[in-house]
């Protein structure tokens, strides 16, 4: 049976994980001749290992390379955050809620994208249009990617759709949403076990913007202090990174999901262009009231910076 | 209220407009607060007229540029083949059944992509999804783009999901699918009123392939002698698009709708890639035994050269 490779992003976060799990089964439930698969291009997040634990849901595949073969591509679309090897494979289909940009395909394609807050509420939505109840551990694969990618509805991402799947989703795998959302989120702000290096690298997307090519990297914390504390010695990764990644400039995001606010360390040739797109820095160090959301409060300005 | 651009690509075909036509109505139906406006960036060939005016829907507004607009593209996303202006727009919504390539966006979007032969395929499952019977004007258009892109269920482009919606669009439109069908593309073959020039930029679309750029104009026939005939004119005209436009190569494609085969004339710095691609060409012609669609059995051939 053809085998078709199900996967998001590097440096995968619960979405990138968690709906290509979900999407996966309901692909298998809806067609028989082909056996869908989901599977990882890089190493899970303690955020997302607590919902796989918690739903008793077993750890995907890693996957190096996908070169001649046939993928599903979910929640990215830019080729610096896909798998190695994505010129050769034939691209199924794509589901995504980010913007479209250096993506291209050889032959027409099934896409689905919306500009909501997680993919997963795309692949409710899905779901829903076909009829199919997902199994509680599905749906709790797809409350946790919501969950994360809105943190917990807090995120200028959030739609209507994304509340009201969650909601459903909620009902099916009998948690409560805040019980257990402030408890995935909290254990993804775990990093005791984490070098710096692999803390920068957990959730860091590469963008090519007009003013250059930028490496944008968050966390999630309860606590900003302690990761600020490290401040100089997480600038020298940093610099590696730049080094190493051809980078013009980065910005390490530090969220607190109790206080909704972000505080960023940045670094790189172009720390003018970040500083013009928020503020003045200090010392590496730029306050980010009340941003959360990446897409939503950190690349647009800096596009347009 | 807001005012929103629906329009298809350049040199538009009745897919282009009568999908414009069709998917404006729908989401005027579903949303309250904008207006959504069928427009084309182009003239009407003598195909699509024929179906506007046996279904008795009036033409719709021609538009220079869409800089500053709000506007969702239908049957293309290719940056060549779209608007003046389309960087300085904001887009909302794509749906299309091409390839993805040179299409960026600024912002998340809502797209929706099928590899089916016809953009008014995916139009008429929006409708059944929301439960909204079109009316016997919009089911003549969807039905009427669905012939024209599918040429009548002969291309190789043409999906079960084609034909399904197709029938089902008869049934409300109260027409013999053939009958309507050969009528309407005959109507195309009618380029009597036509200069040369207007004949080659009825369907041309430019293609940034590896080898280099690219024109491949087609038109519809039911005697492709009297074309032929006119070759050495024809090659005149050409080269002075290939100059204007910048191109490498050229392929004119001449598809006869009653033997479904088609023959090319041929020009170019880079014919040799065209011919690579398919056969030596004999006197700048070239035979395409069986060929009907550019996007399946041109398109991708002249990629791999
Ligand atoms: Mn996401
Ligand atoms: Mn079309």
């Amino acid at each position: 049976m053809e085998e078709i490779l199900v996967y998001g992003h590097r440096n995968p976060d619960s979405d990138a994980i968690c709906t290509s799990i979900a999407y996966a089964n309901l692909r298998n439930i809806l067609k028989n001749n082909e056996r869908a698969v989901a599977v990882r291009i890089g190493e899970l997040n303690e955020e997302t290992k607590y919902a796989l634990e918690y739903f008793g849901v077993d750890n995907i595949p890693y996957v190096d390379n996908v070169a001649g073969k046939k993928i599903i591509m979910i929640d990215h679309n830019e080729r610096t955050q896909t798998a190695n090897g994505f010129e050769e494979a034939k691209v199924l289909e794509l589901i995504d809620h980010h913007r479209i940009a250096n993506f291209v395909t050889a032959e027409p394609l099934k896409a689905r994208v919306e500009p909501y807050g997680c993919t997963s509420t795309i692949v409710c939505e899905m779901y829903m249009e076909k009829n199919i109840v997902p199994s509680k551990k599905m749906a709790g694969m797809m409350l946790s990617a919501i969950i994360s990618d809105t943190l917990l509805f807090k995120s200028p991402t959030c739609t209507q759709n994304d509340i009201k799947a969650c909601e459903y989703l909620a009902s099916i795998a009998e948690v409560d949403l805040n019980k257990y959302g402030m408890d995935m989120l909290k254990a993804g702000t775990n990093l005791s076990k984490k070098t710096l290096k692999e803390i920068l690298n957990m959730d860091m997307k590469i963008f090519e913007l007009a003013k250059g090519r930028f490496g944008i990297a968050q966390i999630n914390t309860v606590n900003e202090k302690e990761p600020l504390e490290k401040k100089e010695e997480y600038l020298k990764e940093i610099s590696a990174m730049i080094e190493e990644l051809k980078l013009d400039g980065f910005m390490f995001v530090i969220t607190n999901i109790l206080t909704n606010n972000s505080v960023a360390i940045v670094s790189g040739e172009k720390v003018d262009v970040i500083e013009k797109a928020f503020s003045k820095s200090n010392d590496s160090i730029i306050e980010l009231p009340g941003v959360v959301s990446r897409k939503k409060q950190i690349v647009p300005p800096l596009t347009n910076a």
